[in-house]
Order: structure tokens, then C-alpha cells, then sequence
């Protein structure tokens, strides 16, 4: 039987390493959603719907090569940005529920 | 009856950004994962587990408040570390079971 080990301090190094990058993340997202959300009222003004599944694509496939060039994994990747696209189509969803647009 | 809308200027312009950021959160999240799995190896080394309920609660923590001041969602965020967190506990389990521990 062992006792609990101690945190060495290479994992508190790492840790920092992670910290930082977590707070580049949320703020790179941040402004990723404050573009998606210019496009979700451009979209809803023009009567584009939220979704379009040929750019999806072609980030998709972008992002593949992008995670593959950079020792991402290509499928993680692939997750990634579908689990953005899929909040972002929510919020495109409601922009166009509130939007006013003539013949829509 | 509408035709399908041309692809305004605008939003060529937007997605360019997008397509910017994105890289950038991909290489980002290379790194990242490239800090997490040296975090795995030393935990497998060390007999730690691969997942840390408390340090998990702080870097939620930690994010929801960082979201907020950059103007995301602070539940999207949540989720999005979690959506991380899951994956990084995929590979330390695997690193685990692949390390030969004295003693584990």
C-alpha cells in the first residue's frame, strides 16, 4: 500500500504551460465567436440559412491537415471544430429566430 | 420564391478571420496536448491518476472567469474544457496502461 504521491514540480511546470494556453484558447474562441456572430446576423439579414455544409467541409478538411502538420490528432481535430460549429448553429439558429428580415 | 443569396463580400471577409483563428487554436491545442502528454507519462510514472477531480474544478473555475471578462459564454466554456479534459484523460489512461510502474 502507497501513500498518495506528492505533485512533483515538473507537473506544477506543465500545469503552468497548460494554464496558459487554456486562457490563449478561451480568448482566441472568444473572438472566433464574436465573428460568428457578425455572420449569424449577416446570414439571417440576407436569408442565408445558419448552416452551410460545403464550407463545413472545406474546414474540415483544412483543419485535417492544419492538426496534421502540427502533431494534432487529425480526428481530434475534426471533433473540435464540430463541437464548435455546432454551438455556433445554435447560435446562428436564435440570431435568425430574432432577426426581423423582409420575405423570410 | 427566392433564388439561393450570392456569398456577400462581408462574409468572405469574416470567414477569413475565422479561418485565421482557427489555425491559431489548432496549433495551440497541439501544444497543449504535447504538455498534457509529458503530464501523462509523469503521472504514469509516478503512480498518479491519470484524472485530478480538484485540479479539474480550479481550471474550470479559472476559465468560467476568464470567459466572462473576454465576453464568451462561461457554460460554453465549461463545456469546452470539459470536451478537452476528456480527451486528455483518453490519452493518459492509454499512456497508463502502456507504462510498466513498480508497484501500480
Amino acid at each position: 500500500m502507497s501513500t498518495t504521491p506528492e505533485i512533483p514540480a515538473e507537473l506544477t511546470r506543465l500545469r503552468a504551460s497548460i494554464d496558459n494556453l487554456d486562457a490563449a484558447l478561451v480568448h482566441l474562441l472568444a473572438e472566433r465567436f464574436r465573428c460568428t456572430q457578425q455572420v449569424g446576423v449577416l446570414k439571417a439579414t440576407v436569408g442565408l440559412p445558419p448552416s452551410d455544409p460545403a464550407r463545413e467541409e472545406q474546414q474540415m478538411s483544412r483543419l485535417r491537415e492544419l492538426a496534421a502538420e502540427a502533431g494534432l490528432d487529425p480526428v481530434f481535430a475534426e471533433k473540435f471544430l464540430g463541437f464548435i460549429i455546432a454551438e455556433v448553429i445554435r447560435n446562428h439558429g436564435t440570431i435568425a429566430q430574432r432577426a426581423t428580415i423582409p420575405d423570410a
